[in-house]
């Protein structure tokens, strides 16, 4: 998928919501226990409840990996399923890997091929040559860490060099030398939509996958106000919100509802844009 | 696996050797090929061979996520076969792991009760609670990204701040306040030798792992002369330049002479070491 085609998803539904898919296995309704895989049942149950309000789905990667070989099943067969089903939103696998060069051209490998996801989160710290083997993928996107929305972005990303730049500003600045907009995107966390001022103008054209709007805490207004641009240019998250708005025999329905909800202000943000 | 153990097994066997299992489908020597798991049947392979040499073996978990489910199952068994043969070797699943607390979780999760591996690299880049889930298992340890090997180390690690300290030394100072050196241990590349000894002046008593031995171009004796305390310090890895010294039939007995010819240099920088 490229930059245009995801803008004119978002234009057209009206939406600039990612369902994340942080799929708990101790949090899956007991209805759905005796299917023959769980996991792949309730995502199933949730994407096909969620699709038309949103433009991406996000895997946690970390919440398959915890049932090891079995968890990477159950979400092979959910990105299948997707593209599949619904052909036109985009998946993104939130696995914030990033490794030496030739490692990281396995991970870019397993997320790319093998999974099959449009985009993958990466982190930043070893620089270049471990970011570089993700973008050798046509039609793929990288979305590298930048700001996170955790009590811990203060620690490392925060830190200033002698200008005051900010850690987070030269990863936004440097990556820029690697690719545009076409093929990369950045993270950074809705507990800091003040600062995506600052960011928009580092990187005005570049999308923006925001997590954190729910369950951490952070407005989607106020993230819509300081970090939209002409082409939306935001993707935001929704994960534990959405998927578990209820536990019981409804939690589809009830996922449903927290997206159109969530999609329903999203529209009102979206029309303020002048097209 | 503690302190302790770890410094005992070090002299005992003579060696700070970690045997690097990035093991590479694509060269698995034809003759394994026909085994039911031939990525499983190579690390027996290899680990039978060099287990006496070494004192830790080190999965690359990117290798083995590139065949997604069928690698993470081949993974487990090399994983239990090296308990089960060696009980006094320590696992470290090089994962680079690290996302936000409750993610970081489920990493923890995965890596150290499913996998079972003793320990784990974890990037610091979101810094404390993408780190402190790593933390609570007893007994295990968290093996922090400092200062990589790589050419892109040079693109954030070494960002200065103010008073001319850099990142990966922030990330040294920082982290020293979440856990010591029972729990910690920290990723120095040896292609950075040098900097080894400042790095010393800050962590004096914690291992370093040390990869880019070999293959990446880092010399053995220079990182000892540099890195080395009164405890060793260092756990140094060869992945690439022990596990394909041969890629025929005799891949497991080139193996063992590569291993073996490290661990007598180590015998030797280890003598040096006043006990």
């Amino acid at each position: 998928m490229n930059y245009s085609d995801l803008v004119e998803q978002i234009f057209a539904k009206k939406s600039f919501l990612c369902v994340g898919l942080d799929t708990d296995i101790q949090k899956i309704p007991q209805f759905l226990m005796g299917e023959e895989d769980p996991i792949f049942a309730f995502n199933k149950g949730i994407i096909d409840a969620t699709a038309e309000f949103a433009v991406a789905f996000k895997p946690n990667l970390a919440f398959y990996e915890e049932s090891f070989a079995y968890g990477l099943m159950s979400l092979k067969k959910t990105v299948d399923y997707i593209h599949q089903k619904y052909p036109e939103i985009l998946v993104i696998a939130d696995a914030k890997r990033g490794d030496i060069g030739n490692t990281s051209e396995r991970y870019a490998k397993a997320m790319f091929s093998t999974l099959k996801a449009d985009a993958v989160t990466v982190a930043p710290y070893m620089g270049m040559d471990s970011v570089e083997p993700f973008l050798k993928y046509n039609g793929k996107w990288v979305i590298l860490l930048a700001l996170t929305s955790n009590k811990g972005a203060e620690d490392f990303e925060l830190m200033e060099d002698a200008n005051g730049e900010m850690l987070f500003e030269k990863v936004l600045k440097t990556s820029q030398q690697w690719a545009d907009e076409n093929k990369m995107m950045y993270v950074v966390g809705a507990t800091q939509a003040e600062m995506l001022a600052d960011i928009r103008k580092i990187v005005p054209n570049h999308f923006l996958l925001v997590p954190g709007v729910g369950a951490q805490g952070g407005s989607l207004e106020k993230v819509a106000e300081y970090g939209m641009n002409d082409n939306c240019g935001l993707i935001v998250n929704s994960s534990r919100g959405i998927i578990y708005a209820d536990t019981g025999r409804y939690y589809a329905e009830a996922a449903k509802e927290e997206a159109f909800l969530l999609q329903q202000r999203m529209l009102v943000l979206l029309e303020k844009i002048d097209r």
